[in-house]
């Protein structure tokens, strides 16, 4: 058995998860819920994901905070944590839950492991959790200078027994390719939805949106304040990424302002063929 | 038996899977595929969409012209159709279609009863027709003045027969709605492939890239010449649309900039929430 006990802070999707993961291995032997709200922990209890309700942690030995990431500072300066116990997270973006991590946890920082599954969707709550959702999904830890080897190689075992493959990665560097890949097109989704929803036809709009549209706002039914929370924390980086993505948008309105239909499917099949290649290399 | 003889003018996923659902319905006796591709019509007539490889639609009582849209002007002006022949086609955009075909059958418009089949994806080619792909599909017809009561029913009855919904639109609405639900986020989804890819580190962020990127750029792989053509075709349209998402992506890039989490949080509720009611409303 890898862990004693195990205490979740935020039982939703992804800690919910974590817990009925750990529990299906075997991995771990008793789990306790932290959160909020009551009927979210009930429900946790009822489905198996966690054996008791609770706030005192100090006799666990790993803590997962799997929050959204602006209560990250409130949550790690409660945590009153065991000296040999280890923490980790599932938040979305690295460097501001490492500060806040560094501010609270002081000289025991090390014993903090901080990490990114890939995971999720739309989905929330713990209504949602599965002991399948991290199966070949790519987890990323961001080790600090003051972790021991010994303690990210346990945090990294508790992920993969989840069923995850498990990577590193500079925090910073995290931040600006989840930007990237993920934040931008969570904004750009929300964009459009907004966008459609706010216009005077838009009844009209959605009664003639298809399979398309569905898809590209799928990440507009995300969770709006975990998404306020990492749209923030990665604010500097996520202005870049915009950025760049308007310059590009301003290419193709120009070429199509023009007329240039060369310009416009030179674009396109660029596009195309670099995402084929990479659905055919990750599948 | 609903017509004799069918002609379909460019084979490909919408015009094998129009054939094949015909055929499946017993709704046409004789399918005869006109196009420029030897081995695309060679495939077709291997997987039975159509029976024979010819030009002459002389005597076919219906013909589907499904073919990107820039080529719409040429096919209608080579397009020899006899006095009853009906004509009805699957372009993205009908404005344009609509004045090809009035420039080339001049007094036999009323022939051309010009519909829009909401169905497709990013697949393309005759290898990806299936009978079933219009079932519980949209189209949208978007008739003529001058065309007789008789032939829009006969036509709607060709796409009922294939299992669509079919409705009625006028042209102008039709280009302006599909601009907004389709075109624009076609165009967003390229842009975002286009923009990930030229940056130096794409092979990192393709490394990365998740399920939310997947989704959000399924649009990205998409026919680029066909893509092409529909942005050209509905230009103004596109424009228009651009412009106001720009407008919605900068209020939500101010907030950010701004750190103002509160406008970030209502924004995203309120797109959410428009969409999960869509969704719901169109299970």
């Amino acid at each position: 058995m890898l862990f004693e006990r195990v205490a979740i802070v935020g039982v939703g999707l992804i800690g919910g998860s974590f817990a009925l993961a750990l529990k299906q291995a075997k991995a771990c032997a008793r789990v306790v819920g932290v959160g909020r709200g009551r009927a979210n922990l009930e429900l946790a209890l009822d489905r198996g994901a966690i054996d008791a309700v609770g706030t005192d942690v100090s006799d666990c030995d790993l803590v997962l905070v799997a929050a959204p990431v602006a209560q990250f500072p409130k949550i790690f300066s409660d945590l009153k944590i065991g000296p040999k116990a280890l923490v980790t997270d599932a938040g979305s973006t690295k460097r501001d839950v490492i500060a806040a991590a560094r501010l609270a946890l002081g000289p025991r920082i090390g014993q903090f492991v901080p990490a990114h599954p890939i995971a999720g969707g739309e989905k929330s709550g713990v209504g949602a959790a599965d002991a399948a959702l991290f199966r070949g999904k790519r987890v990323i830890l961001t080790p600090l200078a003051e972790n021991g080897a010994a303690a990210v190689e346990r945090v990294r075992a508790a992920w993969e027994v989840c069923g995850a493959r498990v990577g590193t990665m500079d925090p910073a560097e995290h931040d600006s390719i989840l930007s990237t890949v993920s934040h931008l097109p969570h904004l750009l989704a929300y964009a459009l939805a907004l966008d459609v929803t706010t216009r005077p036809e838009s009844a009209r709009l959605f009664e003639i949106a298809g399979a398309g549209f569905r898809d590209f706002t799928r990440l507009a039914s995300s969770h709006p304040e975990m998404w306020r929370d990492i749209c923030l924390a990665n604010r500097d980086c996520l202005l870049e990424d915009l950025r760049k993505f308007s310059a590009t948008l301003e290419l193709l309105r120009t070429a199509l302002e023009r007329g240039d239909g060369k310009r416009l499917e030179d674009a396109f099949s660029q596009a195309r063929a670099a995402r084929d290649k990479w659905l055919k290399s990750s599948s």
